[in-house]
């Protein structure tokens, strides 16, 4: 019979039923020891499988030739931190409008001394892009619904898809984009720059050393209040509103998961199991669009569909959970939430804090830790991505994508990455349509993320 | 067919799909004028209905004669703060510990100059106490396996029960509280005093007068390291670690929940739904107790079952959501969270800020609202409360309660609350244990919900 607490307390000593405390203690120190092994890696030491391609590598280049496809607001702003590395060339932009891809040459030019090749002709005019053979990488930083086709194609053509988040918009189109580069052996990278934030990469190297001990749970998140951008008609609110009138669920989870991913080793000794998602009411664009166009207007007479607020727990193998909202229509501040807790300590950002045992009753600043834990990559290359995009993490995911492709090694998010975190949009779909009963997550690495060894902390 | 965003946009005041948009905006006004309805009825209006029990009342009575079972260290608190409330007397505590039952006379005899009758013979010794003619009211102060079967009998005796919290800890002893308070027609009231704080009070005022907007989402929680305390084998950690070995869910889940649920007028007007539930691994206690006594001490051989960190999301018939979570070991500030979000803003405590449209980009200091939307009890009794248990709140909610009794008023938590916001203990549980798939969360109220009106703010 199992013994109480009480029991326990009061009969300290007595005739207990024998357990193996040490496999939990041992469990502690092997972790420990793993953390340690992982941190003075000097590289993550991935080898691609016969049919997987985790670790997945490439003959090192002297220079990484790209395309660009799309080239808005987001699409530009990747471009130029590409540029701004060494041992680049842009050969070739797209976009569907034909302004667009002038103003992208224009840049181009200013920095290379030599236009790029423009095409917009049309949707379809990217395949031409991707056909030629002075690119060796497609950057796709166009509509959700257009990175899948447009990362096949290009894959499909032999060259390297980097395409901006979320990677794709549902569960076939993710396995589309695992099988292709499984198939051609081509790197498939989301370009999350969230995972090279300064305070993600710090945290992703406190979680390596051991720093919060055993991780439990991590939260996530995309709060983001784009109601101006989705009534705006104009950008991104050209075609990003259509999915909050079509669906309902984490219609951008990357963001926020990204990093907690890293910290948990998702796709590398753990993965995400399942999960389960419920979304508020569909209200704050409807008020919205009645206060800015009035309730005649067409725009106040759309039905949306997307909750407010949309709250997912992921559940992972090792049983870790996850929480994950999105939440672009509420008035609230911005914030990913980026919260990663274990057995030893609490970090939790906007604003960045942190609680370690044993003085972990009071949040502290973390400021005496940014130096202590700053991420080689800032060491590297944080001065030169001072004013870059989103806080310099733009720049600081472009070096080291760069240099990866440089120096023929693996990169540090692949397609599984980009297959697991994007697939949570369909998933909790699924789980809001149905009374927030539990989905599966697909194993996009068909059992491989039990060997895959875990990224580590470059040098 | 459907129209898209990309058609609204372009062929603006087109053929359109006919709907009632007034519908969207009148339920707008609509919903303002019930908040400012609400917020002037100088008292809660419900009305209890033949075997509903909401909006209870009792004759008014002048001296509120108590009984207090369970005078331990949370019990002896509360007793302190309802003997500073005048009109009160208490005649008879107990304790199955003799010294704590002399404990508590001595402090009630030093205040009202008489001796209360003690009881400690024994775990049902607090039947004797129900029976007695010199009370009315019976608080119930023990641990959390016994408030059921102690409100009851109380109830059966003829008594008010107010108990601590949570008031049960499965859904059918949460039944049985709400069929014996229909039956006997007591008040049957869950001392949740966290709905008392000063901030839970003033987002309470601020819900009613419409600031944010119409709710769509809170967040809720009980974050606690308490694992000095649950591997200490003293006071609450003598009994409460128990329910760490033997369930996996949200233990303790009213603090936090019961001031978003007063927000969210559940029980009156609208009520919770279904939920789903995941818990992180069990790691935390076990680390603790190597560290605290080492891997060969039988506390360290507890296979313990509740993960450290439960999260859940109940879902409301008005389609609302509510973030809930439960974490006492794992090393982290406390916090109950306290958010609570609409189409016009959000507060979100710990520490407390507030975003309102249409400056809804950064957080804002909440000082300057204090002073605006203090609740009226605070005005009242805010300054007597200084001083007093969890920084006021349990001397404020005492004063309320006793106020209500005097005068004869419906109390602001009823049994349909104690049984709504306990019984996601064992759903949160059942969730947990199966795959985080949703469980339905039973309406005590029997339908009631749907008309019984909301709670008002007090003159």
């Amino acid at each position: 019979m199992k013994k109480s607490i009480k029991e326990t307390i009061m009969g300290m000593g007595s005739n207990l039923d024998r357990r193996d405390f040490l496999k939990g203690a041992l469990a502690v120190g092997a972790g420990l020891a793993l953390h340690q092994a992982i941190a003075k890696a000097e590289e993550p030491i991935g080898v691609a499988k016969p049919g997987n391609v985790a670790g997945l590598t490439a003959p090192p280049v002297n220079v990484v030739r790209a395309g660009f496809v799309g080239v808005g607001g987001r699409g530009t702003g990747d471009m130029i931190e590409f540029l701004k590395c060494d041992g680049v060339e842009v050969n070739a932009v797209c976009d569907i409008v034909p302004a667009k891809v002038d103003c992208a040459a224009g840049i181009v030019e200013k920095k290379q001394h030599r236009k790029p090749v423009g095409y917009s002709s049309g949707p379809e005019d990217f395949k031409r892009l991707c056909q030629r053979d002075d690119i060796d990488s497609v950057f796709i930083c166009t509509p959700w619904e257009w990175h899948v086709p447009m990362a096949v194609y290009a894959m499909q053509c032999g060259k390297h898809a980097f395409m901006e988040v979320s990677a794709a918009m549902n569960i076939a189109d993710c396995w589309q984009l695992v099988e292709t580069a499984e198939k051609t052996r081509k790197h498939c990278m989301m370009l999350e720059n969230c995972c090279y934030g300064e305070s993600e990469l710090m945290v992703l190297n406190m979680v390596r050393q051991g720093v919060f001990g055993d991780l439990t749970h991590g939260e996530a998140g995309y709060i983001h209040d784009l109601r101006d951008l989705k009534l705006s008609g104009q950008g991104e609110g050209a075609w990003r509103t259509q999915w909050s009138v079509d669906h309902n669920g984490n219609l951008y989870p990357t963001h926020g998961l990204g990093p907690v991913a890293q910290y948990m080793n998702i796709n590398r000794g753990d993965r995400f199991d399942y999960l389960t998602s419920m979304s508020s009411p569909a209200m704050g664009l409807h008020q919205a669009s009645i206060k800015k166009f009035g309730p005649n207007h067409p725009m106040s007479k759309i039905d949306y569909k997307c909750g407010d607020m949309n709250t997912t727990i992921i559940k992972t193998a090792k049983g870790r959970t996850i929480m994950v909202q999105h939440d672009t229509t509420s008035p609230r501040p911005y914030s990913r939430i980026n919260l990663i807790s274990g057995t030893l300590g609490t970090f939790s950002g906007y604003p960045d804090r942190i609680a370690l045992s044993p003085n972990s009753h009071e949040w502290q600043e973390v400021e005496e830790y940014r130096k202590k834990y700053r991420h080689p990559l800032i060491a590297k290359a944080g001065e030169k991505a001072k004013g870059a995009g989103h806080g310099g993490m733009d720049f600081i995911m472009m070096y080291r994508l760069v240099d990866c492709l440089h120096r023929g090694l693996p990169l540090d998010m692949d397609v599984y990455d980009a297959a697991a975190w994007s697939c949570i949009v369909e998933c909790s779909e699924k789980s809001v349509a149905n009374r927030g009963n539990s989905v599966d997550i697909p194993d996009f690495t068909r059992g491989a993320w039990k060997t895959t060894l875990p990224l580590g902390i470059v040098s």
